[in-house]
Parts: structure tokens; C-alpha cells; sequence
């Protein structure tokens, strides 16, 4: 029997291919599924169910891009909602057997009402669960969230999943290994730990929100300031309906100069550039929206929408699997193409670029001492425990669209974020709305701070 | 300026991608096209036509393949014909500017009405052309057939031929490069070289077809019998109203045992096994159809029909892909997919398999001498000149299925080629067909050639 | 925190790469270390420490050779016994600190007087241990060999080993992951199970030897029988004195036909056919000896001796590497090269090639019928519980040398073993002795037992 | 029979596997041959001689290394001269058969003494060569250099190559295919074609060399100025005596801040930093030389001696092999190792960094206008011609150590070349020889023209 883990990137999420001889399953599939069909090849197995933990909301479920290749597999989830897709609804305590496996599967409701928990024991050796698949119920570190169903019943999930968690996974037993659908980083859960393993009985010693009573668990599920991006309704839709196959779509074309700036002034058509922020500020195709490569799927999620149609601006046609990927992840399907020879053929065919300021970390400061720049932070708000700039401003970039409007156009604006990424994807967003002139320091905060400078904190 | 050179192994079409700085070109794509996107990519090119040397009856063109993925890109081919597609009718004499190149499009009717051969000169140097793709006008050692549009009027079309490429090719200068459009082992020459490359002054000088004179040409090209397969009508048509486009094609499946063994028996499904033919004779499912993958390109258009739906029993998942490129390079475009997990998987579900005798050399030919067994030579006609086994029945795989009437279905029949490949699928047609008892010798003809056993020659 | 699992297949060997931020640290390397390296580099970690749960017997380790390339990484192992390299001698209890990280060395004797277990908290969370690498004391469901330091005290090390699993191992915690040094099929445990992880909860459950009294544990290793290959104690005197540098090998050499035949008849140099068994019986050079690719590194053990040179006979050149690592993986370092073009090469240039027979299972039970063949059955002691041949002999392959005094050389001699890989070994090496008449059925007992024919139990 | 041309990219050199059948030939091979091991693996075949064109004065040639792996390879080159190794002293009209090709040693002196072309026929069709392997002898667009092997007797070696050309090598006949030891951008010609592929007749009409009489051919001989790299002679000598196996060198280190910091101050130890220009300028570790990656191999002969030992401050380790390639090929072989996790961990370990300015190109034209900065133009001589700045130094990279006393070290200095990599190289040496102030404006002379600044022609 083996686990192995399939981490999605850009969205921390976690599937899984496990496997026990010729016989295998997969958790939380996500939509770009060969890595599953290699796996099941590499091990010589064939996959027999897909397990979701839940309706997902923070990506789209790549089961039915799974049973479209593998039409035997079956796809099980909660019998708690509505599905409108799948072959088996399942009970709490329905037990599956695969081989020498037996899966149980166990509801957890609170982060969803229908979050299941798959524990599966290796009956060659005995009946009692050696791992189980906790979805969004229990990470290492935290536990799920409760706002998202329904924010006004965030306390009332909050004692739902208390409950499950206490009653039905911790009795599993403290030797039960534990394998959640995300990692650090993730947009699911405050602050997931960064170590990739847990047990129940790490968990169950040293994960703080399981050492509290049940109020003050609520309590501080009800303190807890997370983000709530729009694309996540998108998904849950699709996450009920069952997504779109891929095979649906039309393939990602190489435009030419010509071609590309005809259809780039079409409505609903978005150029994304995902070269670095530097490439971007020092030269750029004028309207186009930065979105560094390695943050595409996550900023996709904050600042596109589903029915928009996207041209990418590339480092090298190489990245556009990459991207088109984290689009897809997030149910953003819509590739239009990408620049041949990117900005380098757009420039050579005589087209202009528009620049921004890059400052220099120290140049900022002297410049914000005399100046009154406009200082927009675009960080999370839990980010702004770690300090801010005496006088910015806070907009997450997730409300920037919306919050805009509070900003001074005229005003010599400077966007900040820790790496320069979300700043220059802020900064992009400005200019594209009238703003006259904007400027990142790519450094961003993590240069201010190891310069020294002051940050304010609450 | 760079030429590359595209094998497609199987059918030994050659196209070719050339590019000068960020200007390409290709020639003759296939339709499994991402080859020339990649060397795009890696060149930093954009590809700007796309040029094709004449219809082609041998595998169907990825021109609207390639142009799918490259809206900007121009297919260009002959005036002399009505294409249902494309976007440059060129007439002979034409020149089109790319960059410092000037191509010009030489039209050389013989091997069909509408060959073109595409000159092309580096200007930075001079006017006079460095390398011409000559299609199948004139290969390494070889010239074009002249059998292919209407056997009737071969002779006809050979005077035509002989004065193209004596008026219009040769003319060209002794200096300049030829790149044609097969290599050795094609079926569209009767003796191309696999020297891989060549100049018109040696072809001029060396090539035998190049020093006949006009009549000598023609009577030669009368008395050439070449293989004339089914498919060729096919690729003809696709090739003239343009081939459909892949992306609209199902994507392949993982068939488990359950759904495999319901699939294969409906009507137009085919089970094509591309394991080598020792282990097919070893152990095969009942009514699948032995063609190994390396000759499957071939095979393929030889045995099966384009409308069939084909299934398929691997040696591992990892070659559907390269399967699946041979199948659609000559139009058969409906694979449903793969047995997952191979024969082995069909054993393990308690299936019976079937299997057939493969003789050794010697033990063949003791059993012919007593037995009086049914030897089937199933080798193209221009193959039987380096000998044939005495009392074999000379029957080419292109003609199997038409006759194999003529023979004894209650003898024990043995199928024979050079190695095993030609005379596995044949035994394997024949056994569909009730055959009462099949068997190969593997080793084939070269083998016993080695053995020094007799050969008759005419 | 990170842990990545690095198998080395054949020897069912595993080794860890451990990372938490830009720290990392390797637990029991193998020699050919580039694998560490490159996880380094992928993780953008620095390896600090290396390692070494014990003084390995059945593998020469490649804590040097990794210092080696990385000269700031210290070597760690007991203080129990002398080593002559290394640069930390860790004692009991002793902890080390790595960022977050801190190691705890616990001296778990049994297995070897050196074993050295590793625990490892995340200090971040907590001080608990997470993981333990437990080398060769704890497996998955099974626990150390006693027998090896010293045959004759298997005993008294068992009392040892039971004593440093309960009293050291197991008061860890049910909730601590353990990452053992061996997988199934190893040498190194009777039976360790083939599920890839566990936790110290789950075996103190479920492992049948945690569950047994110390007399019961004592008398059940004493009842053990266990390989022992003559190989050890080569891999013991390296691992103690530290083994020499890959670096200083010659580079391995493309033979062509002459080279390779003056080469291959000189003293001390043997040549290792690679190929699957059935290529080898089909034809194979006199005097070489089967030893199946996948199956090497475990067959050298057996059947070569460490200062022999090897000369090979591959399916391709691509797997020379393959094979090179699983010779130096367990000390046998010295590669000459391979014959260049396979045994393709050799034929034609001329040479002669033997075979043997390979017997269909039903046709080998005929002739066992009529004829009393010699039946030679060479897997390991405790592979005969399931079921023996009638009359058949039991040499394992480790021993084969040394007993095939005891049988009739001039006896039709056929070898067995369950997949026809360790049978075609040994019959190669019975060939090369005089064995007049030698066969292999290369389907095996798995065959055997699917045919329902008859198998002797005990 | 097919060519396959084996680019080594930073020297423009070109080597060649020329196989038919199952034999092959190597021209002129470099020393990391791996890349001719598996073309013989791919094509399976035998690497049977190694031909080189001449004794080289820019790379060192991989003859030796090549036979150590294939010890049955012949090494053959001219008997004009006394190589202390290799196999076989060809002699002018010397035939060698190798399967049906026939190989044809053409003495050809004017370059070197040395120099043989190799014109091959493949005897299967006829006798007359189809291909020719031209060495240094004749190029795309160009001739060899007379002045390298004695630079005073430059036009005296001119007659006798005009006379190699004329007498040897045009007669072979127009319609046959060269193969040069270097493409465009090579410092063995002055202008080599971008074309990457003739034929003698197409040179004989196009090529401007071809066409000049006896006299006039020479007078252009002298008139060429072309750059003397120090590093030749050292390449003549290793190729003269046989240069020294790569197996013998120690592997690359990964160094840890504290060991690379030791060691970096010792003599002969040299820090070079393979980054990008830009990034180099931002921040680097004082005292390092920059040589951008792609550039390494030229600069390396440029700035650098063979005796030094050499320490890599690289983006990633994945680089470190190709840094080592580009180092061999010319003859630089002490690579101690690389700085681990880069200039991040540099930082991290908290050490400073040192910084150039990066002038924006009209920033720079602003300064020059009032500041009177001190330009330095690193370029080549022949690159002169193509315009320079007005009151800019002329000091080619390969002489700035030797001039750079002529510049005054207190003055505000700017170095500057086409694309920022050897400006930046030069300014990282002028940084460590005492200038107070220098920088480089990254753009270039690309930019700066662009920019429709003033150039001034001679």
C-alpha cells in the first residue's frame, strides 16, 4: 500500500493516488489529470474510485475529468447534498473494499455539511485505520474553516465541526496518520503548518484549536479574519453541477502581432502577462494585467473572472501549459492564446510599451518623507499583524477593484506588497483605471524590513 | 537559416521546418503538429507559411492542423487543383519573400498533376537558390511514382515527370540541396536510398532514373510494380477537402477488463494488439489483430479501415500516445482507448487467452518436408526478387483479406516475412477468418536466409 | 519539514532526505548519491548532516562519497563501535539542532551493537517527536535480524533488540510516523510488509513481534532463517573502514567484438548478461552469466565476489548506468564495460552463441513424468513453505555454488524458481560447470501453481 | 548514411557522427563526448574512427577522451605534424573504407600545416564523394584564418590555402555538401554565413573569397584583423601532446558560505559569477569576475588562465554542469565548485554584496553630455566598423588586462558592449583593479542605436 501525494501549487491542494497492488483510488482529484493516469501506469494499477471530501469551493474537482478517461472509476461523495454527478452517494460509516483495503467513510460535517473523511485500514493486517484523508476537516496545524457556507453561521459550523471532530476523527486513535486536501499557504485554513505529515495523535497533543472547549473553539472560529475570494461561488457551482470537460476546449493558439492586438481590444478579453514584475514595470503591453506565473492560479481567483477570455504575454510559450493550468484549476477555462515571441516580437514589430517605477527601497523612504506618495498595501488582512507603513493605505488586492474608488487618481501612487507580485498585479489594475502615475518597489516588504525601516504594528 | 528535418518514422515522410532569425517556414507537416511548434519555440520563430509539395495519398497533411494553432500562418499549395482549403493558390514561377529568403514555387506535374517543388534562396548571399523541397518529385537514388492518380495513364504521367524534372529541376544548378519528402522505406518510391541527404549535381550524375532517356523512363516506370494501398483513396480525399481537425476527436480511455470485453465486440470495434509478435503468438485475446507497433503506420493502412473504431492491447500504457500518431498520420482517427493493464490484467480477470505455433527455422523445414504445409509469403511483389521459399503461395498483407479464399482453411498455414511483423498480423487475419490451425515462424526470412537454406530466385 | 523517501529498488533499500527550510539532512545515503544532490537543489536546501542508522551489512553507504561532494556536511553515526571515518560520534541521547529542527540519537542496540535510532521534533510545534528513523531495528510489521553480527549470539542480540524496542522505540509515542531503513523484499527482515508507512501506534498494535513476551521474541528469532550472502561482510569491512570514492573508477568502455573476447578470458573477469531471462536461453555468449537487470544488485550479492571485473552483455547501452548503480550500490565496483551492439554485434561479426531450454511448465511436467529429470528448486529457505516440487532439489541460488558437487552433472538438469529469473541464473552457472544437458521453464512456479499441478507442503 | 551535426554552442564549434549502418565516424569531436556515445547508442552503432581536421588552437579537442570510452576507435589526423598521440598519421590521397563509405584524407595546409579535409563516398551508388568535412580549410561565406599559427607569415600561408582551395578542394565537384568545423560567430573566421549548410559549387560562385584572384585573396588576408586569444596556445599544445583524460579531474564541490569564503582568497582561486549582467550589477559578492553562462566559454579564453581554479557563484546548481562543459572545451579544467544555494545564501549568511550602477540608455547620453565619463568600448576590433561612440576607448575585452593602465582609475568609468555581457565581464574587472567608479549600461550598443543615438562611422 502506498500514498503518494500530488501537491497543486499555486492553490496548496493536496490529492492523493493511493494504491494496494493492481488497485487504486484518488482523493480531491484536480482538473489536469494525467498525473493520476501516470501514476496508476507507473504502479501497474488501475483506478477503481475517486473520493471527494467535499463540494469544494477554493478549486474545481477533476473527478469527471477523471472518469472521462477512465470510465470504470467510481466517483463517491457525501449523500449530505445534492450532487449532480457521480456514482455513488455515501453514507456515514459506509465501508468500501479495494483489494486488502477497506475505506470507511466517515461525515465531518462543519467546514461543508457534507465533508466525509476516508480512513482506510490494510485488513492483510488488521481492521483498524492506519490513514485517513481529513479533506478540509482537520490539517496539520489548524482545522477547516466555517465561514464559507454561510458567513452569519460561522459559529454555528464552528460547533458542527467541533463536534466532528472530536467524535469521529480523533477516536480513530493517536497512530492514525493524517492526509488533509491543503498545505501551507492555503486560502482554506488560517495557518497551516509548513510540515508535509501529521498523525492524529501529533494533532491531538499539538494542534491548538484541539486542546480548546468547545466555546472557546467557536470563539475563536468566529475571531478568525480570512479571505473570502468571489471566484469561490464560481467554483462551488461547478463543484455541484460537475465542471465542464477539458476536452471541450478549443486549443491555446500562438497569435501574431496582428492577430493578438486585434483581439486584445475585444470586450470581455484580458491580457495576462506572467513574466516577473521586474520584466513587467521595466516594459509592458499597455492594458495588460501583471499576474507573476508562480501566483497566476491564486491571483486569477482575486482579480479575473470566470467568463473573461485571456491572451497571455509570456517569458516563453513554454509556461503556457503551466498557466492554462492554474486557470483551469480554478475553473477559468477560457485560453484564447498566447504572443508569438512575446514582448520581444511585440516591440520588434514597432508596437510601444508602457513602464512604471520600480523604486529602490531606500529611494521610497526619501521619497515618501518629502512627497506624500499614496501608499496602497495590498496584502491579506491577517498579513498586517507582521506590520505596516505608517500612513498606507490597506486594500487587499482581492477588494481592490472594488475599493478603488477611495484612491486619489491624481496622486503619485506606490503599491506594496512583501515580494513585489500583488503590487505589481495592483499596479497593473491602477493604471489600466486612470491612475496617473504608479509605481512598485519590487524588493517590497521584505526589503523594508531587512533595511531596518520602521513598521507600525497593532 | 537552419533546415530541420521531421522524420516520421513508420511511413518515412520527411517534412522539414526552416527558419531564417524569426521567420519560418514548414513543409509537408504531419498532422500531429506539435513538433513544429516546439522547434518554433526553441528557434524563437513564428511559423509564417506552410507550404505543401502536392496532395498527398500516403498520410493525411496537418496543415489546417497547424494553422489551427497558428491562425497567422498561410497554407500554400498548387494552383492546379481544386483545394477545399487554404489560403495561397501558387502558380508556378511564384515568389514569396520571408525575411532574407525567396521561395519559389516550381510546379512539377509527373507524380500528380499538382506537384510543386519549392526553391528557396538565401538573398543575403544571393538570387541563386541553396536547397529545393522536391515532394515526391525526386528522392535520394529515386523519382516520383507516376502510378498513383490513375494506373491507366502511369506512362503518361511518367513523360511528364521526366520532362519536370529535366526542364525544371535539373536546371536548378548542380549546387543546390534536395529535400524530398520520404526517405527509405516509403512506399511512395520503389528504391529510395537511405542516404539522407543529397544535390541535384549527384543525383544528376548518380541517380539511374536521372541518365535514362525519355523512353527508357517511361518503360521503366511502366514496369515498376509498386504497392497500391486501400487507404491511399482516403488520405487522397482528406487531403483535398482538408483532413479534420484532432482536437475534435474523444480523448483516448483506460478500458477495464469489464468494459473492454463489452466494447470489443461491437460492431466496426477493433482490437489491435501492438505487442511484439512473439509475445502476441504467445498469448493473445481471441479476435485481436497482431500489429506491432513499430510497423503499425504501415500496417494500419494496409489492413484496416478508416471507419473502424479501434481498441487497443499494449505492452504498456506508455505507447498509446506513439500509437495513436501512427493511426492518425493516416487517417484512422477513432481509437476508444486501451485494456488497462494489459494481458495481464486480462489473464488476472480469469479471461483465455489464444495463441500460435511460432516455429523455429529448421524445425520448419523439416516439417515442410515431410508435411506439405501451406506457406504464405505475405511480402510486397518488388520484395519476392531476392527469393522466395519454394511452393510458398505469394500473397502481399495489402491483398490478404481479398485472397485469401484461395486457400485451404483446413491446413496448417504458415505465414512468412522477412521478421515476424507482416506474417503475425497475417496468421492473425487468417485465424479470424477460421483458419484451422496458424502458426509464424518469428525469425522470418531472414533467418532462414542465415541458415542458409534454399531460396528460389526468378 | 519535508521527508522524502528515496528507494533503491533491488535491494529494497531506503534512504531519506529530510528538509525543513534551506536545512536538510540524509539518513543512510547510498553510494550513488547524485539523487540527495538534486533534491537538494530542487528544495534550495544545504545538506548539513548525513546520517547513518548503523553499520550497514547488506549495502556499502554513501555518507562519504556525498562529503565528498558537499564538504561541509558532517557524518554522524555511534559511538558504539569504531568507525575509521566520519566526524560526529553521537552517544546516547545526544541532540542536534537543525533551524527548527532538533534530532535525538537513541542507541537502540539488537540488530547491530551500533543501531541508532533518529527521532525528530518540530520544535516550532513542539518538542515531541513527529518521525523516527528507525534504520534496521522496527520495519513495517517486522523488526532487525539478529543473526547477522554474529550467528552464533542471534539470541542474546534478540534479548537486546526487544529491549531497545520497548524501552526506547515504542515509549516515543503511538502518534510518532516511523521511517524504517528497508522495505518488502529486503534481506534485511523476514517479512516486512509492503505498506509504505506506519506509526509506532500501529505496529505496537498490529506488528506481531511488539506483541510477543521477550522469550516468545527471543525464541521466534531463533527460529528465524534468514539468507546469509557472502557479500556482508564486504559491505561490513567498508562500512567500517569508509568505502572508496566512485570518483576514482575508470569510466566504463564500449567493447567492440575483438576487444570483448580477448577481455572476457582473462582471470577474474566475468561476463553479466543483463537481458531478460528468455533472451538469455535463446542465445547467449558461452560462459556469461544470467543476471536479469531488475534483479542484479540482489544477484551479485549471491553469485559474484567484489573483486571480480565485470563485463556486459545489455539489451541497450542506455542500461549500463542502471546496471553500474546496483553493482556499486552493494561494493561491487569494478566495471570494464560492455560489448558494443549487444549480442547482435556479436553474431554478426561471426560468433557463436549457446541456449538452453526453456520448457513449457506443461511440457516440463510430462517429461518429469517419463524421464526423472534433475529438478533443482533455488529460492530462499523460507520461500519453500509454499510449496515444493515432488523429488525436487533445494539449493538456493546463495548457496548453489557450493553445493552443486551434490548433483549428476550428466542428469538433464532443470533449475526453478518462481518467475524463472534466479532459475536462469542458476542455470547459467551449472552450464559453465559441465553440466551436460541444463533447462530453465522460464514461467516458474508461478506458472506452475496457475496450472493447478501438484506442489508438495511441509 | 546520414551526418548529424553536433553544435557546442559558446564556441560556434561544429563536430560530426557520421554513421551508416552500424559504422560511424566522429570529426573533430569535443571533450564532453557523452553526446557521441549516445548518438552510436541511438543509431546502434560503433564508433570506429575519430578524424580530426587539424591540430585546433581554440578548443581542445576530445579525441583521446572519445577513445578512452571506445577503446577500439582509431584516431586519425594529418602526418604534417608530430601529434604525440593517436592511431593513425593520414597521408594525403589515403583511403579508408568503412563499410561502403570510403573516406578520402585531403591534405589541405593554409590554415595550419595540418589541415586535412575528409571527402566521403558512399560506394553503394558511386565513388565520387558526396560530402566533405572542410575543418577550418573553408567555411559558409568564409575561408580560414592564415595568421594563427604564425602571424608574421600570414600572407605567405594565404598562397598556400588559396592553393588548397583551388587545387584540392573546388574540384571535387559543385555538387558536394561541406560540413566546417564552425558556424557563424566562431573566432576562426571573420565572417562566417548564418547559413547552415552548402555546397562547394555554391561557394565557388557566392563565396566573395572564391571568386578573388590569387593575389588579391592574399592582400585580404593581411587586411583581416581578427582577435588572438591567449588561450590558443594553450589549446595547441594540449592538442599537440593529447590533452589530459577528464576522469582524472576531482568532482564540483557544493561549497558551504564559510568553505567558499576560505577558499575563494587563495591564489590562483577565481570567483566567477555565471548570472545574468543585470543581476550581477545589482548585487555580487566583491572581488568576483561576471561571466554571464552563455557566454562563459569565449569569455573564459578571453579573461581567464588555464592554471586558475575556479569557484561558481551560479542562479542554480542545474547550471553547474553546463558552466563546466563550456570550461573543458577550452582547456580550463580546475572547477573546485560552487557557492551552495547561490547568492541567497550569501546573503542569508549575512555578507555584504557590492553593486554597479545599470545606466538607462539616455541616462547615460544625458551624463556623457555634461560629465565627461570615461567609455570604454569592449568590443572587437572588426565590430568597430559597425559604429562607435564618440571620444569612447577602444580596448577589446581579450586586451583590457594588459591596457587597462592607459584608463585612469579615478575617473567615472562606463563599459560598454552590444548586449551587456562582456561590458559587465569588463567592468567586474576593472572594479577589482582599483576603479573608484564604474558601471555599465546593460542595454547595450543594441539600445543605444535603437534609441537613434549618434554613432561614428570610420
Amino acid at each position: 500500500m502506498r500514498v503518494v501525494k500530488v501537491r497543486s501549487e499555486g492553490l496548496s491542494h493536496l490529492s492523493y493516488f493511493v494504491h494496494s497492488g493492481p488497485d487504486a483510488f484518488v482523493v480531491d482529484p484536480r482538473r489536469d489529470i494525467d498525473v493520476y493516469l501516470k501514476l496508476a501506469e507507473e504502479n501497474d494499477a488501475e483506478i477503481k474510485h475517486i473520493f471527494e471530501t467535499h463540494r469544494n469551493e477554493d478549486y474545481v474537482i477533476g473527478s469527471l475529468e477523471l472518469k472521462n478517461r477512465v470510465p470504470s472509476a467510481r466517483i463517491g461523495h457525501s449523500d449530505a447534498i445534492d450532487f449532480e454527478y457521480g456514482d455513488d452517494s455515501l453514507a456515514d460509516g459506509e465501508k468500501i473494499e479495494m483489494g486488502s483495503l477497506e475505506i470507511t467513510c466517515i461525515n465531518t460535517p462543519g467546514h461543508t455539511p457534507d465533508s466525509m473523511c476516508y480512513a482506510v485500514a490494510d485488513t492483510s493486517v488488521s481492521d483498524d485505520p492506519i490513514v485517513v484523508f481529513t479533506g478540509d476537516t482537520l490539517f496539520v496545524n489548524e482545522v477547516g474553516r466555517t465561514d464559507l457556507v454561510d458567513p452569519d453561521r460561522t459559529g454555528e459550523f464552528a460547533e458542527v465541526l467541533y463536534d466532528s471532530i472530536h467524535e469521529k476523527v480523533l477516536p480513530l486513535g493517536d497512530h492514525v496518520i493524517i492526509h488533509p486536501a491543503h498545505g501551507a499557504g492555503s486560502v482554506c485554513g488560517g495557518d497551516i503548518g509548513d510540515r508535509e505529515f501529521s498523525t492524529i495523535g501529533y494533532e491531538r497533543k499539538h494542534n491548538k484549536w484541539l486542546s480548546m472547549g468547545r466555546d472557546e473553539f467557536v470563539q475563536n472560529k468566529l475571531d478568525q479574519e480570512l479571505i473570502l475570494s468571489p471566484y469561490f461561488k464560481h467554483c462551488e457551482k461547478l463543484n455541484t453541477i460537475g465542471p465542464p470537460l477539458l476536452s471541450e476546449r478549443e486549443p491555446v493558439r500562438v497569435l501574431d502581432v496582428e492577430i493578438f492586438e486585434e483581439m486584445r481590444h475585444k470586450p470581455e478579453h484580458v491580457v495576462i502577462d506572467t513574466r516577473n514584475p521586474q520584466a513587467y514595470l521595466e516594459g509592458c503591453i499597455p492594458g495588460s494585467t501583471s499576474a507573476y506565473l508562480g501566483a497566476l492560479g491564486m491571483i486569477a481567483g482575486w482579480v479575473f473572472h470566470p467568463d473573461q477570455v485571456f491572451l497571455f504575454v509570456l517569458d516563453s510559450p513554454t509556461e503556457m501549459e503551466e498557466a492554462r493550468s492554474y486557470l483551469i484549476r480554478v475553473g477559468y477555462d477560457k485560453v484564447l492564446g498566447y504572443l508569438a515571441r512575446g514582448i520581444a516580437g511585440w516591440r520588434e514589430a514597432g508596437n510601444d510599451t508602457s513602464s512604471m517605477r520600480n523604486y529602490e527601497i531606500r529611494e521610497l523612504k526619501e521619497l515618501m518623507d518629502k512627497d506624500g506618495l499614496q501608499i496602497v498595501d495590498v496584502r491579506q488582512p491577517h498579513e498586517y499583524h507582521s506590520g505596516i507603513i505608517e500612513d498606507s493605505k490597506m486594500i487587499p488586492l482581492t477588494s481592490l477593484e472594488e475599493k478603488m474608488g477611495s484612491l486619489d487618481k491624481k496622486k503619485e501612487t506606490v503599491t506594496i506588497c512583501p515580494s513585489g507580485i500583488r503590487s505589481t498585479t495592483a499596479a497593473s489594475m491602477l493604471e489600466m483605471n486612470g491612475f496617473e502615475e504608479v509605481g512598485v518597489p519590487v524588493e517590497g516588504l521584505h526589503a523594508w524590513r531587512k533595511a531596518g525601516l520602521p513598521l507600525k504594528k497593532e
